[in-house]
């Protein structure tokens, strides 16, 4: 079995979550700079909103009673709306008002000191979902086989966008505000969303690269004892190792 | 806390394992393709040798009395040589015969049946270290303040290679050869190792696909089971989830 000897950031989503355990995706980058620091660990779920993923959620986080030996959830990333604005009618659909409540959940499960999975220690960051390009979006359900039709609307997901921002407003959440970032990138054109999005829905590498930028901005600015350039590392460094007795040199440190 | 979702790949070297989770690194791809399968924690150790690193492993490995909740390693990659073949004298250097015994520990931590730390559910994978170009890494040296001389030798790597190949024929573990393939991809000629090495010892981003590559397909050849491509995932494609009773629907799988 493996031992613990790094805390985590946990990264809870959808797609776009999932995937940005690609070069340059936040998840990959995020595990690059907190190498011997805190570990990653990637809990995207392609296609899942926040209904579905609330119950996952609970499953990744240890109650009180049953914590020994585990990991703390340092930092929660916590990042939907892409699949809960689809269009109602739709699989994936989940109304605005629940969205909301989901989220809260998800935030009061960790946060609330009435809940079995109180984590005090665990910070969250909250993102919105990016625009979407409903042209570059119909261009790439029109190759399906068999065609389908369009399944999301520009201004229903700036009202998900707005959601995640009040909440984070009413919670006292930090907010990486990913859809106005790439809205204002491209110059507020729809089409010109092909600058930062693969397919209308899903963001390539370069909104990947301001997103962990804007993450990490926000570590600095909410939660600087998480500054991965501030915190220890866990084993010590190579030429800081006491070669009198390698063993006690070499014992993971609480760097908390 | 973090509950324990996925069982782990665990990556033990230094720093050209550390260096792993760059885009394009073996951390990062093993990642990226395990997503929702396995989660990937980098052990890599800038600068260690295999003697520093033994006891950091002791602790990155739970004790069979203490195993409750953590989940299972079910990949250890095991990546050193690239210090321990640092020239006698140096502060890094591991003689070869310790360092084939130190590795050979680290092997039988978890195969060992009367090991406190015996795992029969780890499969294991070692690795050669790279060639280095020591015309690259004296140029290199050659730049910092105060210059230092080179402390590495062509012929010395070679040996602590034949070594880990020779270890793996013995315990039965496959070897990826990662001398081997950068040596004749660069056509047996030290100072075309360019192709693959940043700065004569620290591989580059082409480097790290070939051994990925060899990674996945010595996963393929001798622990299928482990074939990421037939894998479930521990939580269900969005599509399955049953509507009726989306809590049930979601339990985390076990699949192994």
């Amino acid at each position: 079995m493996s031992a613990t000897v790094q805390d985590i950031i946990l990264l809870l989503g959808d797609s776009l979550t999932q995937g940005a355990s690609a070069p340059y995706g936040f998840a990959q980058q995020l595990s690059y700079v907190y190498n011997r620091k805190l570990d990653v660990l990637n809990r995207g779920l392609s296609g899942y909103n926040t209904t579905w993923a609330l119950p996952v959620f609970e499953q990744c986080v240890a109650k009180r009673s049953d914590r020994a030996g585990l990991p703390t959830i340092r930092l929660l990333i916590i990042w939907f709306g892409a699949n809960d604005g689809t269009l109602p009618g739709t699989l994936q659909h989940v109304p605005l008002p629940l969205f909301t409540e989901n989220l809260t959940k998800m935030i009061h499960l960790v946060s609330s000191p009435s809940s079995d999975y109180h984590s005090p220690e665990t910070k969250i960051i909250l993102l919105t979902p990016p625009p979407v390009n409903t042209h570059q979006r119909a261009a790439d359900l029109a190759t399906r086989t068999p065609p389908r039709p369009v399944d999301r609307d520009f201004n229903v997901t700036v009202q998900y966008a707005e959601a995640v921002r009040a909440l984070g407003k009413k919670e006292g959440v930090p907010v990486v505000d990913v859809h106005t970032r790439l809205w204002e990138g491209c110059g507020k054109e729809e089409k010109n969303l092909t600058k930062y999005l693969r397919d209308g829905l899903h963001v390539n590498e370069e909104a990947y690269r301001l997103i962990f930028e804007d993450i990490m901005a926000t570590i600095k600015e909410y939660y600087p004892e998480l500054d991965h350039e501030k915190l220890e590392m866990v084993f010590p460094h190579y030429a800081d190792i006491n070669h009198e007795n390698v063993a006690a040199a070499v014992q993971k440190k609480a760097i908390f």
